[in-house]
């Protein structure tokens, strides 16, 4: 008989005779018979498998621990009265692999911290299943989206020589012997040894090269780990996580905000529909109300209003502020949540002081401000930034001169300027943001499997 | 209008009025009329546009040069006589960035290795249109394949400071200054002043994370960028390249077989049924022959056979071989050819000796052996390699003893055999060998869009 996955059972409950491969979550035994609840990970849902005395190893399996891995042959049967809508009666019930008494993933409370110890331990439990299933959903959502509208996947480079991106914030990679290096006749490290020739690092972002393939293929994205040094221990960073980098050409800051909204929509709606299970799970031990959440958002009106309009609101409001809003300044999370509780919805807050944004960001025709926008939410902040890309090639250079930016690096990306350059556009989407997003977890070493933050590269 | 693109109409051929942008390839202007030929990146096929003296800037067209990018209005006229299905008649023309006459990427032959020097321009070119589009294509049959099928994608971590998977083989990563760097008392480099607190690296694999993961939602896979510090300089080798590992419970070698083909044959189908243009262009120009060689694998029985009886059939064969065959050693390329042949078709090699197999393959009773599989396919030698899983902890120590593995940096992974172990299987494929295969490419650096290897990491 071929093994059957709970998922499907769920998915279509119907009397039949299953064999099936699962891993025991409890075991209540009475003197005549006994209830498994078992899981394959197919599903959050346990399937109740009931054993009796008729099978020979009766005994047996009434001592099954939690953790024990199990093959069960049996009959489904219909339950409608019952809180699940089947069952399974055993016909044979054999352990595969046995569990001791020490092990960590009892079924009770465990805190996070806990969990986070035990991170290869972790998705066996019910919220970490239901956490990763959506990740893992969420993910598929995002390549779906971009395939089904005809974007190029394209895996852009993790290695790179070059520094204009700003190597102080990159992991420097080599394989030269740190207790043998060579050194040059000044006395400096000699990449000229290393396996490129020259210093490399791992990257922070796909966009320069993703324009260069938008320029090509017209709408392109990246979907890939992205590294950052950052040596801070907060709720929000981790140094290696996922993001996305769309880039389209032909597409305007107008066009871009409908591209961001569209996806955005369509992810939370895909997650959805494919991972019922998971979100109700989320929203009635993670965050009450979650589902209302997204809900609210796939029927949201977006606002589109400018920074300084934003800042406008910011200085009329009858609020104390920790951060004073400011025309030429950065948007502090209390500003973020009073505005999109002002507009009731998410808002995309458009043309941002030239300044405090990237040196490849359009600058509008009033001088002061690029065509930047950055999408916040309600409960969550901002959750993804982008811009128009300045096409002028002439105004890019002068903005690259002015902040002392090294162009012999990157003449191959100023190549996109120069041969048949067209208005253009990209953002970015930081994966986990959309996974806390999604499933209420507030911590990001919630949402990825193997976290690393500083003094903590375990596993 | 909306902007279209170009893919759109010739997926459903019909009279209309449309607007466009796209990069011209040819301009052949005449003296009342002229054609461009232009893509906006969609398909690999251009589309002719015809324009006329009607248009008023219609001198200034004629002097398009390859490379521009246009915006076109006009009305898509049906040709059922031409070699293309359709053509658009403008009734505005507008360019909208100029590309000079030095423009690298002429409408004529280009060496592969020139393009190479050019790699942020040549996706402007047929074949690496036709390269990266069915990359791409293929990298969402592989998502679609296994989430169809229940599996959970994992994204390993790629950072590690776990040294027992072969640091050598890894590059080092530091936030620590080369030119300034702390040592410990015993003058050795001290990295418990970096990030992590200790010597960090990027690894070659998340199969021991990807285990973990599948002990806990039974079916899971990894598809991400890997690293290897190889000097090598071969027509297959790159220092960065992506890989799929997928990771299934309650499975054995048999098992690992039926998903590897079943999987491969998807894949394949997925992308001559999403990809047809460009598998025809790959088929004409790259690989002749390279579309029958595809639907003949869909169609094709996979011979599964022992290494020992390979090596049986390579001694008795009449030939004359570079590398002798030996029951105790790995298969050369030659012998690759010669079984592929001799079965007319793919093969999946197993039981190989354990001596040349990694640690946490599954010894077989004969004790010499290990349940360690390898997918050979005509044409293109070997393309997946994997193994059921050593799950008895007693034999997987001893093991690790023998060969000196450090045991306690992965005590979480040998929890697996701990807790509720079970037989289980997974393999690897490396994604730009699929590409290779798919696209009749030879050489690695031409399906990867900025390919690392040794003394090259431009871009």
């Amino acid at each position: 008989m071929q093994r059957v996955r709970i998922k499907k059972l769920f998915e279509s409950p119907k009397e039949q005779e299953i064999f099936l491969c699962a891993w025991v979550r409890t075991n209540r035994a009475q003197a005549q018979f006994g209830f498994l609840s078992v899981n394959d990970g197919s599903i959050i849902t346990n399937l109740q498998v009931v054993y009796d005395q008729k099978l020979e190893n009766f005994e047996e399996i009434s001592k099954f621990r939690t953790g024990v891995s199990v093959a069960v042959t049996g009959k489904v049967v219909l339950t409608p009265e019952a809180k699940q809508p089947l069952e399974l009666h055993a016909t044979k019930v054999e352990m595969l692999g046995d569990c001791p008494e020490d092990y960590p993933i009892q079924p009770k409370r465990h805190t996070r911290e806990f969990l986070r110890d035990n991170a290869h331990l972790r998705p066996r439990t019910n919220l970490f299943n239901a956490v990763f299933r959506i990740r893992s959903v969420a993910a598929m959502a995002v390549h779906s989206y971009f395939q089904s509208n005809g974007y190029l996947y394209v895996h852009t480079p993790l290695i790179t020589c070059a520094d204009c991106e700003g190597s102080d914030q990159m992991f420097k990679i080599t394989t030269l012997d740190f207790n043998n290096l060579p050194y040059d006749e000044d006395g400096k490290v000699d990449f000229s040894k290393d396996l490129f020739g020259k210093q490399a690092w791992i990257t922070g972002s796909g966009q320069l090269q993703g324009e260069t393939f938008a320029m090509a293929f017209g709408d392109i994205y990246t979907f890939g780990p992205t590294f950052r040094t950052e040596n801070s221990n907060t709720q929000t960073h981790a140094n290696e996580f996922w993001m996305i980098e769309p880039e389209m050409a032909f597409c305007d800051l107008e066009g871009l905000m409908d591209i961001e909204e569209e996806m955005l929509k369509y992810v939370i709606k895909y997650v959805i529909d494919n991972c019922p299970a998971e979100i109700d799970f989320c929203d009635q031990f993670v965050e009450k109300g979650l589902k209302t959440k997204l809900t609210d958002l796939l029927n949201a009106k977006f606002t589109r209003i400018s920074h300084h309009d934003v800042v406008d609101i910011l200085l009329k409001a009858n609020q104390k502020w920790e951060f004073t809003p400011n025309y030429n300044d950065d948007i502090a999370k209390e500003h973020e949540r009073y505005i999109t509780e002002y507009f009731n919805g998410p808002v995309f807050i458009t043309n941002w002081p030239k300044d405090i944004k990237a040196w490849y960001m359009k600058l509008n025709p009033d001088g002061k401000t690029v065509a930047a926008v950055d999408l916040v939410v309600p409960k969550a902040g901002e959750l993804m930034g982008g811009s128009q890309r300045e096409e002028n090639l002439d105004v890019l250079l002068k903005k690259m001169d002015d902040l002392h930016i090294d162009k012999e690096g990157i003449d191959w990306y100023l190549d996109t300027r120069r041969y048949g350059g067209c208005v253009h556009s990209g953002f970015g989407m930081g994966f986990e943001r959309l996974i806390m997003y999604l499933t209420g977890i507030e911590n990001i070493r919630d949402v990825i499997p193997y976290p690393r933050t500083p003094k903590n590269c375990e596993y």
